[in-house]
């Protein structure tokens, strides 16, 4: 069922959804919060970008020009409705075609940010069962792996650019590993943790091109307090 | 000046530092605090042992085999006279080598658990200027680097063993790096923030010999709280 919702945090922003799909997550409003654009930033590149809830958020952060690329149509077509209903149409250039296909037309060394929220499960013989196909994309590396990822950014992003990827911890090694085996260099992690006493869930990381070796790890993000309502921080960016 | 000095945490053991070289510090503390010592584990091998710091905290947590190994003679015998001091001669054997011969001699898969607080300094053209040689060693790259560490222990661990490192969190993609290029699959990472608000400056991590990829983020560990005072997790460790 499609509907029409408020951007939470946003007023005067909104989204629209199938939850028979899936809804735009706490993962997509952290990554283009955690986005450091640089003044010198012409433009932006998210790949895989569903509904288009992060380059609808990351335009109340800047004026440059932001590419979304999603493959799946259905999908796709909320993401134009939310982008037109927001009169974003100007700055925001939304494609419905695959990111690996759209990467290839690309001139080299041409984007100063891509941001991915990307599928977070490898495939095994188990996966995606009893998901519909638009959940079975968005959830499982199906159509687009990390490795395709790093690819693409490695091609498309310009020297001393930044890839930024929100994930699950649980994949960090494979992430760094294929970030320095393509020549991006993590440089910045932030962990965020359901709460306290609790293992992080979600990671949100930013890799820099031919950047030099040396890591920070920012200060952790907690979800809930412990009367379980969100924080401090976390309401920051909802309201 | 050599100081006998009570090892905070733990009555009744002693350790002996030498305050014109270096004092054993959190990181120390930390480390032993992290390992996680199974049922079946015969035996641990602590690389660089400085002290003995790290020996004789393990030995309040198990009485399997410690092995130690310290290439500096004057540091090395710190060590033994501590060793002595807390009577740990039968459980903790105390070697004055370099690792690196003690490994060539050592049969392939024969350890259970690796520690090592290595120099945390990479050898650059500037570094350990103004330092004594005891210092410079401890701290800079100069006669253990990290991909020596690593190599070490894909040698010398049993298949499904441990090596825990304790490092600053600038290094964890060299770390991370060098463990998969020597089959030591990171599993589990806490970071240690000086508090609230700040960055990760102590990065504790478990690497599992022909492990499969699948990553733990443990809950962080604050060192001061808003009074500047322990917090209770340290205070554990102290008192």
């Amino acid at each position: 069922m499609q509907k029409l919702n408020y951007l939470l945090g946003y007023p005067d922003m909104y989204i629209y959804q199938d939850s028979e799909w899936f809804n735009f997550s706490l993962d997509s409003i952290l990554l283009p919060n955690f986005v450091q654009i640089k003044k010198n930033s012409k433009n932006i590149l998210d790949i895989g970008s569903g509904n288009a809830v992060i380059p609808i958020i990351l335009s109340t952060k800047t004026d440059k020009k932001i590419i979304g690329v999603e493959l799946q149509k259905e999908v796709y077509e909320l993401g134009v409705k939310s982008i037109n209903k927001n009169n974003l149409q100007n700055q925001i250039n939304f494609y419905n075609m695959d990111i690996k296909d759209y990467a290839k037309m690309q001139e080299s060394d041409s984007f100063d940010i891509i941001t991915c929220n990307p599928p977070y499960f490898k495939l095994t013989d188990d996966s995606h069962l009893n998901e519909d196909i638009h959940k079975q994309i968005a959830r499982h590396e199906l159509t687009l792996n990390l490795e395709d990822i790093m690819k693409i950014s490695r091609k498309l992003l310009k020297n001393g650019a930044s890839l930024y990827l929100v994930h699950r911890p649980d994949r960090m090694i494979d992430i760094i590993w294929l970030m320095r085996q393509n020549n991006i260099e993590p440089k910045r992690i932030k962990f965020v943790y359901p709460k306290k006493c609790k293992e992080a869930n979600i990671l949100l990381i930013e890799g820099v091109k031919n950047g030099n070796p040396g890591l920070k790890i920012e200060e952790p993000l907690y979800v809930y307090n412990e009367k379980m309502e969100y924080t401090d921080e976390v309401k920051k960016y909802f309201s």
